[in-house]
Order: structure tokens, then C-alpha cells, then sequence
């Protein structure tokens, strides 16, 4: 059996990759290479070499050999992401870094010092034996990187008490697209947080110094369901103007609680139209059960069922169900187009109502969950390419995206734009301020080398 | 009696502009000009003309007017600004934004809506009766605005716990060079967050959406003093390390203290070398309480003499003395140069003592306070411009700045770089982080309209 290669095997870039890093770092097979043009959620184009650096400066090497060769740049950090931001658009160069994983804490500065490829939940686990913990909590958390969730800025349940990544950063570490080193604290113009959520298309990080803060004492959790969504959202609303901040309040709908019931059987109430899950926390245990109070009476009083958790193992229970939603989501079908847009809390109701329409009027498997505390919702267009149209998986998520628009609603909470919303940018950004933000792109990467086809949608001529 | 004027006493801008907007938006007449050319650091070019905009709309006309008549355009607050931010460098337009004070409050999204001319003040007032409060607190927030706190990206003595101005922007409005007018929120690429502390040279910021939080239940007060500054630095960074967040940790030197004491006679302790003010904050009395006695053992360890606020009416006593520190200055020479490094708090020491013998050995009335907590030191070196040799004082003023970057320091914690500090850019930024910056800045004011002289020193060749 003999195969006719259509390409070398081994391309010039990672042949000369390989001379200057040595082949430990390189990647040049294609079964190899093949691995990496992918993240969660998007399929891309296999890259034509990929360098795993284990140091700043072997990614200043990877960025000039893969510039004087004239191909694209790609970071890619758990590639856990759900946007296509890591996925290449072009073959090129990936920068994959899982190997830099140095960390440090520093207890006084309250600040831990983490190279690009740590997992997130390390930081947090090197911060406990000092009292300190790091605060973002992407679903990911357990396999995505620092990297990858500054480029994103990514978020996670606790963002809407907490804040996002980008909140924790005091400064960072850059590679630009010629190769050359940049060290950024938050001063003058903040550069840093232009790269936070820049997706690799302005720079790439390859290290961050990120605030850690104290614990909360005391964490108090309820679930409740309701016969219809718009009650849900109506007892957040209430709830919050009430004065209660809960530290987590997360809602899915009824198709999303029984795909994890029918996965794992927690006994959730399967004709509820929504549930919602509630943490409060703080360092005054009065606070915090008065704010579930309030978050109890507001869902009381919006017609729903309300269930408190009465001890810390019954809370890990409750809240194991909404971390299943994924596994569970998979059982379904095998692959998901998974939204992430934000709408004002007060047309929640609206827009869930007229997104189940849609969902069911298309035929296709269609779930919604989110952080509904600031309106962050994930509807999820659960497919089989095999036997499903893609087309029309992309037609319902367009509409979706629609609804968001026009509601007042942006495209992206916490997910990033990557490849797979760049179209509704369009849609999302008027003119002139997309001709700003293609400025501010063209200032940083004038040959555009860096993660092409992402974020920003092309320019209108 | 008669006067030959050496310029026409009415612009051909001043003139296009009144009949645009009308007379009672424009000032045109010398007088008038005179009193927009200096914020309360420094002094700069009479503009112009001054224009007084009441919308958003009235910015638009004025901006593209200044750029028809190719002349530079300087945004402006309450000027109460410390780095010379507002003070045009260049004969050009004024926007004074005092005009534009619209506000509201959503207390169901906690969020304010400020334009750039509110007070910053009026906006935890207008958040009060919902159980609100806005953080950010720069020494000037009786008198600053919402636009030039956001142009300087201000903090103040909260900022150790709660965050600095940018930190509460949920969304702005800017105005750009061309006149467009662009709306962001902060996903994507951060142009807001690039626009925060940009001092008015990448856009004109004319209205933004300010997260509200909810005011802590208890706080809790103690001053301490020390035979040594070195020592006052050590019980710092002690309780910081033993898990204390205090709300504000504010320092003041043997000179600054006797200043005040001069003024107000306090009875503050004259002889210690660093008095210490600390607040601890919270909705647990017993955590506020047991911050604060973490904070007291550790002063009490690093040899400090302390003394605990017993009721509210004490508490507001110690804070006055911090409170009048500026009166206090202005007593004793007419100018000041008031300087705003961050230094890590390690060093603390070591920077105190050094800016000290620099003080001393050049003959010029040198004093300190500051915002220990986080390093933020506020070296100022008074004096009488009638008398005392300008040139003397810029020279110790960079060496103070010096001594910030040689131990690893920054050189604007939160008045921003302005004019003041502009020379001193060139060796607190490597040369090609600034040529990145410099290619931010021609990217979205690309005639170099904005706000020129400020924030970058121009490129090397």
C-alpha cells in the first residue's frame, strides 16, 4: 500500500523550527499536526507545523521563523474553547502552550504569576495553602489554561459577583507580531486589556500577573423551579432589586433538565418550564441567608417551587446537576452549536420565549441554560451532521443571535467571537466602530500574522 | 488708554462655533480662554476658543469643527486633574464637558448612567436612596467628574480594595477624532478600556455606564504612628500577609504631619517619622473588628503606637487630618509638584528613605502620603516659584521618579502621566512597547488632533 503525498511532509517551517528549537518542541507529522486545528466547538485547517515553547523565547522564535515564512500565527491553549478561536483558519503556524506552566504565588502582593499553558484551577489550588483564591470560574476550569482564558476573557457563574478574567490581571506578557517581548502593567493606555479577549489577533500572552483574593466565609444555596420562564426571570429581576447579589444564578430550561435527568437521575422536576439554581455567599452568615431569603421570597412570589439547601453535601448535589449539563447535553447528539449571547435582564423573559419558538418551529434540538443574573444565556443547537442540515443548524443560530440583537442584547458573554459569531459582528458593531477596531487591529498586526479570521468580521469597502 | 491686540480677539474657530451652537456655548473672548489653559498641577496654552457643550451632539459639531480649522482638541472636567491632562500644550479647542450632567440610576441592573461632566459626588449620591454606593473616591470627588476621572483612569484611597474608575465601567460613549460617535461595551476588543486613562488622546469620552455595589455594613478605624517609616512599611505589608483587606491604608511622613498639624492642630503626633490611617470594611462586624486587630498587632509588632477609633465621630477626626493634607501644603508654598509612583510594597521602605535624603539633601521642601497599601506614594515638593529655581524642582522631582523605576516601580498610580510626567516615559517604557503604543495612538487619531503632548513622549528616531 503506498500513499502519494500532496504536500512535503515535513514543511520548510518546521524543518527550520526544528534546527532552532530542536525536535522536542516541534510538531511536524501530520497525524500530529492534525490534533491541533480544532477546539471545542470548531473544526479548522490543519496547521502546517505546531510549536510546543517552554519558554518566552521559544515563542519569539516560533512568531520570526513563522513571519519570515509568511504564515499565519495561532495560540491555543486547553482548546477547550467555544468559539473557534483557537481553530486555524488558514494552515499555519500553532503555538500550543501547554508546556509553560510555571506558577508562583506571592502572598503578601496577594498576586499569583502564571505562564500562558497553567490550568485554571491551579491557581486557585497553589493560592488555598496561603487563604486566597482565584475567582474565575469558567465551566472549563478544570482543563482550560490562563492563556486561553485571557484570550477570551472568559467568565464563568461567579462573574456576575465577581467579574471576569480581565478583572483579575495586573499585568502581562506579551509577544507581538514581529517577535519582540512586551511586559504591560495597567497604566496609561491599557494594552493589556486590549490583548485580554483579543483572542491571539493583537498579540500573544505568554504570561500574567493575576490578583487573588480571600474566600468567601459562608456559601448558601436554593434551587426553584417554575411553570413558565418569563416567572424565573421576573423573580431574578426581583431578587436583585431587592438588594441580594448572589454570588451564582444559574437558569435552564425544561428540554435542558431533563437531558440531565435522563443522564444521571437526581430527581429534578422535569415539567418545570425553568430552573434555577442560587448561591449567596459572603463573610456574614446573616447576610447571606438574609440574601437567600430574598432571592426565596422574590421566587416565592413569582409562583415558583422553592427547595434550600440544608447542608453542604445537598448544595454539591444541586449544583452537580447544572455542572452535567454538557455530558449530558452530548448524549443527545454528537456535536452543539452553543450560544453565548447577553441580554438586558428585564427582556429575559421575552427573549427565551421567542427562542424556544424558534428552536421548536426549526425542528432541530434546541436547549437554553446561562447565568441569568446578567443575562447570559447559552441556547444550544444540539445536532448530528451526519443526518442534520448544517445549514440550517447555522440559519437557527443566526436567528438566535437575531433575537439578542434585537433586544439590545451582544453576541458574546464570555465565549469570545472566535470564528463561529464573526459574522454577526456585522450585525453587532456599526461601521464606523468596526473601521476603529480594524485601526487598532492593523496598528498591532499591519500584516494581519496573527490568528487571521477571527473577531473581526472583514470590512465593508 | 488703549491696547493694540496682537491677535484677532475672536478666532475664525470661535466665530464658525457660535454660529453653530450659538453664543452661550462658546467662549471666545481672552479672558474667558484664560481660565482653560491650566488644571490644578499645571499650566498650558490659552485655547482658542472654549466651547460648552450640553450634548453629545454639540461634541460632534465642535470636534469637527477644530479639525476643519486644523487645531488640536483638549477634553476638560473640573481640571482638578494632578499630572496636567487638561492643560493644552498647543493653542487650540476646549471641551469643557461641566455642562453635560445628566444622570440615572437603575437600581434593578445596579448600574448608573453618568455624562462626562457629572460630578463625581453626585453620582453615590443619586445612588443612595436605592442602598447603593459608587466606589471609586479620587481625593477630588467633591469637585472631579465622571469624565475626567475615567480620562485618568482615577483612584483613590478605596482603590486598594475595591478598584480603580475603569473597574466600574460597564459601557461608554466616546466622540472620536473624525466626529463619529461609537458606543462600546467591553467585549470584543476592549476599545473602552483602552479609552479609560487615555487623558483625551484617543477619543472624547461623553457618557458612560457605571456599576453600582452595595456599601459595606460596618467600618472599623485605627491611626498608627512609628519611630521609623521603615517599620511603618513592614506592619503593612505584616497584615496584608496575615489575610487583613483594609478598605484604605493611607500613609503620611513627619513633614506632612506637621503640616497639618500647623493647620488644624489635631493634636497628631509630631516627632513620629510615619503616621498610618486604616480603615477595614465589611457586612461581619466581628471580621471588620478582627481586620482591624490583625492590622493592630502587626503596628504593634513593628514597633507602632496605636490608637483605635472608638465611635464614628473619632473616626471622622482621624480621616480629617488626611483629608486636609492638601490645604495644609498649600500653606506652606504656593506650588506643588505632586508626583504619584507605585512601588512593589517590599520597597517600600527603602523608596521612603531614599526620597526622603534626596529631599533633604536638595534644599526643597519635600513631603509624603500616600496609599501604602498598594504602593501608591504621593512624594511632593513644595514651593515658590518667585523664589525657588523651577529647574531644582523638575530635577528632584525625576530623581524621585528614578528611584521608583530602579526598585521595580510604576510612575502614575492614579493621576495619570499627563505633561508632568511625560519625560519620565521614556525610561519607565521600553522603547518598543511605546512604538506599539505610538501605533495605537496614530491608529485611532492618526492627524494627532487629540490631546497632543500627553501620555507619550514622542518616538526615539
Amino acid at each position: 500500500m503506498s500513499k502519494v503525498p500532496t504536500a512535503p511532509l515535513v514543511s520548510p517551517l518546521a524543518a527550520t523550527l526544528t534546527r532552532l528549537l530542536g525536535p522536542r518542541k516541534v510538531l511536524s507529522s501530520l497525524s500530529e499536526r492534525l490534533n491541533y486545528r480544532y477546539d471545542a466547538i470548531a473544526f479548522g485547517e490543519t496547521p502546517l507545523c505546531v510549536v510546543l515553547p517552554e519558554s518566552t523565547a521559544d515563542v519569539v522564535v516560533a512568531v520570526k521563523a513563522a513571519r519570515a515564512a509568511g504564515v499565519p500565527i495561532v495560540g491555543r491553549g486547553a482548546a477547550s474553547g467555544l468559539s473557534g478561536g483557537a481553530a486555524p483558519t488558514e494552515p499555519g503556524l500553532v503555538i500550543s502552550f501547554t508546556r509553560m506552566t510555571r506558577l508562583s504565588i506571592n502572598a503578601v502582593k496577594r498576586e499569583a504569576t502564571a505562564q500562558a499553558g497553567v490550568i485554571t484551577l491551579a491557581v486557585t489550588e497553589a493560592a488555598k495553602p496561603f487563604g486566597l483564591i482565584y475567582p474565575p470560574d469558567p465551566a472549563s476550569f478544570r482543563t482550560s489554561t490562563i492563556g486561553g482564558n485571557l484570550a477570551e476573557n472568559a467568565g464563568g457563574p461567579l462573574c456576575f459577583k465577581y467579574g471576569v478574567t480581565g478583572d483579575y490581571v495586573q499585568g502581562l506578557e506579551f509577544v507581538d507580531a514581529d517577535g519582540e517581548v512586551h511586559a504591560l502593567t495597567r497604566d496609561a493606555y491599557d494594552l493589556a486589556g486590549l490583548l485580554i479577549g483579543s483572542e491571539g489577533t493583537l498579540g500573544l500572552i505568554t504570561e500574567a500577573r493575576l490578583r487573588l483574593t480571600s474566600p468567601p466565609k459562608f456559601t448558601r444555596t436554593l434551587m426553584a423551579h417554575f411553570a413558565e420562564v418569563g416567572a424565573c426571570a421576573e423573580a431574578v429581576s426581583a431578587a436583585i432589586a431587592a438588594g441580594a447579589v448572589p454570588s451564582k444564578l444559574e437558569f435552564m430550561d425544561r428540554a435542558c433538565t431533563n437531558a440531565i435527568e435522563d443522564y444521571l437521575h437526581l430527581g429534578l422536576p422535569r415539567e418545570a418550564e425553568a430552573v434555577l439554581l442560587v448561591d449567596t455567599d459572603g463573610d456574614d452568615l446573616e447576610t447571606v441567608e438574609e440574601e437567600r431569603a430574598l432571592v426565596e421570597a422574590a421566587c416565592r412570589n413569582a409562583g415558583g417551587t422553592v427547595r434550600r439547601a440544608e447542608s453542604d453535601a445537598e448544595a454539591a448535589q444541586l449544583w452537580q446537576a447544572r455542572r452535567s449539563v454538557s455530558p449530558a447535553l452530548g448524549r443527545i447528539r454528537p456535536q452543539r452549536m452553543n450560544e453565548d449571547i447577553v441580554v438586558p435582564r428585564s427582556v429575559l423573559s421575552e427573549v427565551v420565549r421567542e427562542i424556544r419558538a424558534l428552536g421548536d418551529a426549526s425542528g432541530l434540538h434546541l436547549v437554553q441554560f446561562g447565568h441569568i443574573g446578567d443575562g447570559n444565556l447559552h441556547p444550544n443547537i444540539l445536532f448530528d451532521p451526519r443526518t442534520e442540515s448544517l445549514e440550517a443548524v447555522h440559519e437557527l443560530a443566526h436567528e438566535v443571535a437575531r433575537v439578542a440583537l434585537r433586544h439590545g442584547g451582544v453576541l458574546s458573554g464570555e465565549h469570545g467571537i472566535g470564528s463561529m459569531k464573526l459574522a454577526f459582528m456585522r450585525e453587532a458593531v456599526d461601521g464606523g466602530t468596526l473601521a476603529a477596531l480594524w485601526r487598532v487591529k492593523h496598528a498591532l498586526d499591519p500584516h494581519g500574522a496573527l490568528n487571521p479570521g477571527k473577531v473581526l468580521p472583514q470590512e465593508l469597502a
